[in-house]
């Protein structure tokens, strides 16, 4: 009876451990549509909600550290609830980064707000839409424990970099035509970059998924689609005094 | 005799663990080290060993993960020793973090390559000795379970996220005084943010040796001196057309 107690119990700290990461993901998926929501009204007293609400985020990460190390230390659960209580450690940690990223979003408005709106800032949010979708769909894999689920955010996550690269490219052909437009642009590159980084978390979670489920992430960590690393974009009209092609 | 065995074989699976993590920790640096080396020579071979040689982290990474689940299944630790093998986990994962960050420099070089030699650079590489001397001190904090030396890379962090903050306006300027700068100076943006996410995860760490020796993190997570999100440059000779002052 006492087993049957004990094990009544941490599955109840289990479910418990559900809920506390079902309601993390659901608030950072409504920051990050409300980081949207203010870069694209400029709307800087919204702004200044989000950055506040990211420290719910952050309590919620620390009583799921508390709790986990509790599970750990009473119960020292083993194979896949072990791998369970682990996956929640790492995936609280997952969505505390992504409700930073959102808060970054929102940090951003008053200096975005100095230039006229950019047409590059609806495929940012399409990214957006686009992530906020994929940490929905991957953490309601998470609370029924589906591997396959969780699996579709990485065809989601490659949208994502190609997307991502394109408005790199964007942007820097924005920045070449107006000065005016550098500082703005810079922003956006950087909030089209947090956006980016959301989605391999998404994809991280999937892979706290599969650890949890088979006890093994795939070998591959991530596949890295997003290949601006590399791009470059020349001023449409070279001044005179440029030799192309010979420190190239 | 038993218990003492089984004592004695933690103890052996923690000075392994320890053995990986400072391993890891010196590739890290390494990595760094010769990110900064290739962006300044502009050695795109070299470039392609840095890329290659974060395979090794990663894979020791792998390694942390399983030796950690294989304890905590095997040993079933309490209290400190519990903590110390939860430290280890996050703190792989952070050095794999450090690794990708690195790989990221030198994935840069080729389209850094594309513009002459800039003067910020020397900022960067100056960013990049701090945060590489950051590494190594919270690793050594970190074997050394000293939670004070680890406390002092908060104060280098604070000095690298201002580096940052200046060099996002120096980069902004360079960009504006001359299109053809444009897409080094965004590369060189992104490279300098990364060594400011760096200087982040080493505060991390300094955290993870504080939870596994008190039993818990500072209450506030991270002191973000990075005021760069709020930057705004304009470019130095308004266009007439431009009413200043009355849309911000």
């Amino acid at each position: 009876v006492t087993t049957e107690h004990a094990s009544k119990h941490f599955e109840d700290d289990l479910r418990r451990l559900d809920n506390i990461i079902a309601e993390m993901g659901g608030l950072a998926e409504a920051q990050l549509a409300d980081a949207m929501d203010v870069i694209v009204k400029r709307d800087e007293e919204k702004a200044q909600v989000v950055i506040a609400g990211d420290e719910r985020i952050d309590a919620l990460a620390r009583e799921v550290e508390e709790l986990t190390v509790t599970m750990l230390a009473i119960h020292q659960p083993m194979a896949e609830d072990l791998r369970t209580v682990i996956a929640a450690l790492r995936t609280s940690a997952v969505i505390e980064r992504i409700g930073d990223y959102a808060k970054n979003i929102a940090k951003r408005t008053a200096a975005l707000s100095q230039a006229p709106p950019m047409g590059p800032t609806r495929t940012i949010v399409r990214m957006g839409t686009l992530v906020q979708r994929m940490i929905k769909h991957v953490l309601d894999a998470y609370v029924a424990r589906d591997p396959d689920a969780a699996n579709d955010v990485r065809d989601s996550d490659e949208e994502v970099d190609a997307l991502y690269t394109s408005l790199f490219r964007e942007l820097l052909t924005y920045m070449m035509e107006d000065p005016r437009n550098i500082t703005a642009s810079t922003h956006l590159l950087f909030v089209a970059k947090n956006i980016e980084r959301i989605g391999d978390h998404a994809t991280n979670v999937a892979h706290n998924v599969l650890f949890m489920v088979h006890g093994h992430a795939p070998a591959e960590r991530r596949v890295k689609g997003d290949a601006s690393s590399y791009t470059v974009v020349e001023p449409q009209e070279p001044p005179p005094d440029r030799t192309p092609g010979n420190d190239h």
